[in-house]
């Protein structure tokens, strides 16, 4: 659609070939995406509306401060600082929100479905806190609410769970979906770097904010794979119901260890639904090198979903920035515009949605009843018999040890580091465990714990 | 969807919950993925009703052996072999045909569209060739023509071209799109068995038929791309306008060889737009080991899109099988069901497709204009100045040596193999001098010409 040669002047005339009213569109947010979505919807007019039947018309976009500078293809007259000039407004028919975080912009997700009309979010917070009670007035008032945006940037994740792969029942999602800590763990592996300076490096590169919280500490994550698992499971997995580890406590012998073991580290998030439970979890964690996962670098991100019918379907793409996240909503608004009648209010059937299966009557379980293998780094005493105490406490958790591995003796500290693996067992009997290992005199601190994902 | 625990009786009555009439639906073809889509429409009848807000109802499946064998759970009273029995059923509004081949599947698309219903193809032959005049017929009549399952079985790569990456500007497909061929090369690279042995091994396994020329000629695989490309560039890129080429002649050294050099072997389905021209090509060729493309492994598939937005987003999953593809069909059918109305003849807006973009104004580059990195195995006589008189023939035609290796000496027969790779060449230079090559006195064989896709 983007390559139409010719496209008139911003903000120009109706083509006249194209019959049917105009839709128009209520920008909330300029920012970095909302200036690709204002760009998108100006520059390439035309060929949006042979595609949509009817020009889709950027009649007004929300910003903060209004004498700040603009994109000067932006005209200053679509801009205003009252968002009623949008959501009061009985001509605006789709409203796109690209302000992120929850206040204030779940209010006025609220009220412009409580107005009537179609939502496209990119709000990966609001969705995850309160996406059920709007998609439900959504569908009280019979408009579309999408928000593909919402995870995975450039990949078409959400859409496919709703549309292409709805016939399948889910059993897990296992995914890259941070971009920001995927940098971080991937100059770590690559480049022997510390976390310290890989954050600082991704700040520098523009990868990472200034404040870094939500991405290294698993936040962002979370909300993502609350969305992603609510459409998985056709079940509600609140933020809250999803554990979550960060990755700053990583070191960099963590990755050459785990490179020696045949693993990568990758900060992952997966959901699980397994007799009827379903797991959740975000957490730094080792896979295996030949995983499909363990190749996603950089800033790249990655889901794999597998399904009952389809197995496993795995996608890869840029998880954010203004080109990927503006494809995202762009796409869900062409795909709304497209299905508009002239009808104010589209029938039922029409919102995707509108039939929305009932909520399964799954439980979700805790980190506690995990079983996977685990990877442990101590440090340690340096004489005869440490090894013998761990693995007796160990042994009384019922927890079986695969491998050993001891290095970086400390001479002159008369320490020594080891990486003990286990085979499967249960989180609740791992930290048990670990507590009563941190308690032996001969150990100096448990460096790393990290799960086993195979 | 498929994890509604309880289900009724194949068959059995509508689920009083359910308010609406039920869509009937008429199955063309009932072998493996036939009884797969019938499975699931007879198995998950309640949780289908529920998703789409009313019954889903499997009315007739048309066979062309009554007497032959069935899925118990298929009543025998759905079964006919006559299709007028749907075609001409009024009170069908769904057609899936799985039958495959051009005829008669082609008439009974044509037949079902004129007649006004919906219709579900897994068709990959009949969408390449005749895809353009069945989406037209389907406009014409307000109804939707969807073909997930034409192409990457359990990948849903024809949807998001479609939808939830339409706001892109596609500027290159790379593909693996045959699992038969890819599971076959597979097994060259990593087990050194030649092309007939891995053939041999691909048949017992179930992944290649007895007549294995559709998958190992690259046919199958141009059907694909012709039918990826056209939703990509909106543009028509016929099975004829695709330059093809097999995997039969591949041996066991090339891919020792290609290693070396740090390349895989994959047999690649590709098309680019660039300046306005479209080239699409299906050949085994040369991608480096890093390549996400080169970790795809066995019959697994992968489509890689380059768009102007989304960046590059790549699609990895089971190509084919009764699984993947029943996905993907049953996606379709659900997709269709839950936007009917009550209406016979949905509104045009409501078809999706219904407002296709125009045809664009690309050419079709032949193979000739083709500009890439060559990979040149050649059997020549042992003996001093043999590379000097190839060499100078390359640099004749303007092509530039990159690498050169010796190997596989043969002192008995005095020859001698070599293997050249160049900078990027032209494709009719590097033709026109492998002519040349060709007659030299000293090269007995010019064994392998690839090229390299990076």
């Amino acid at each position: 659609m983007a390559g139409q040669p010719e496209h008139k002047t911003p903000g120009g005339s109706e083509s006249p070939e194209i019959p049917g009213d105009a839709i128009n569109v209520g920008l909330l947010g300029l920012g970095v995406v909302g200036g690709g979505v204002a760009a998108t919807l100006l520059e390439q007019r035309d060929a949006i509306a042979a595609r949509v039947g009817r020009p889709v018309n950027l009649k007004k976009a929300l910003v903060r401060d209004a004498a700040r500078a603009r994109d000067a293809a932006i005209p200053t007259d679509l801009i205003t600082t009252n968002p009623e000039e949008i959501l009061a407004d009985g001509d605006i028919r789709l409203v796109v929100e690209v302000i992120g975080g929850v206040s204030p912009a779940t209010q006025y997700l609220k009220d412009a479905l409580a107005g009537g009309k179609h939502v496209v979010t990119a709000n990966k917070e609001v969705m995850a806190k309160h996406g059920p009670e709007l998609l439900s007035l959504a569908r009280q008032n019979r408009v579309n609410l999408l928000f593909e945006a919402s995870v995975g940037g450039g990949i078409p994740i959400v859409g496919c769970l709703m549309k292409e792969l709805q016939a399948n029942q889910f059993r897990s999602i296992r995914s890259i979906i941070n971009g920001t800590t995927n940098y971080i763990l991937t100059r770590m592996a690559n480049d022997h770097t510390d976390f310290h300076q890989a954050l600082a490096e991704a700040q520098e590169q523009g990868y990472a904010e200034a404040d870094p919280a939500n991405d290294i500490e698993g936040i962002d994550a979370v909300y993502k794979l609350s969305i992603l698992a609510g459409l998985a499971f056709h079940h509600r997995v609140a933020p809250e119901d999803i554990y979550r580890q960060g990755i700053a406590h990583l070191q960099p012998q963590d990755f050459r260890y785990a490179s020696e073991l045949g693993y990568a580290i990758k900060s992952l998030a997966i959901a699980t639904l397994e007799n009827e439970d379903i797991q959740a979890r975000v957490y730094p964690a080792l896979i295996p090198l030949g995983d499909m996962l363990a190749k996603v670098d950089g800033v790249y991100n990655a889901v794999e979903v597998e399904g009952g019918l389809c197995g496993r379907v795995l996608f890869h793409g840029r998880g954010a920035g203004r080109g990927p996240t503006t494809s995202a909503v762009v796409g869900d608004l062409l795909e709304i515009a497209a299905k508009l009648d002239s009808e104010p209010a589209p029938a039922p059937s029409a919102a995707p949605g509108a039939a929305s299966p009932p909520e399964r009557p799954w439980r979700i379980k805790s980190i506690d009843d995990l079983e996977c293998k685990y990877f442990l780094r101590l440090n340690i005493a340096d004489r005869p018999g440490v090894l013998a105490q761990i693995a007796r406490i160990l042994g009384e958790q019922n927890i079986s040890i695969a491998s050993v591995l001891q290095k970086d003796t400390n001479p002159a500290a008369q320490t020594a580091e080891i990486v003990i693996t286990t085979h499967p067992a249960r989180e609740s009997s791992v930290q048990k465990s670990l507590e009563l290992v941190a308690n032996l005199e001969v150990v100096q601190e448990i460096s790393s714990l990290l799960r086993i994902e195979e």
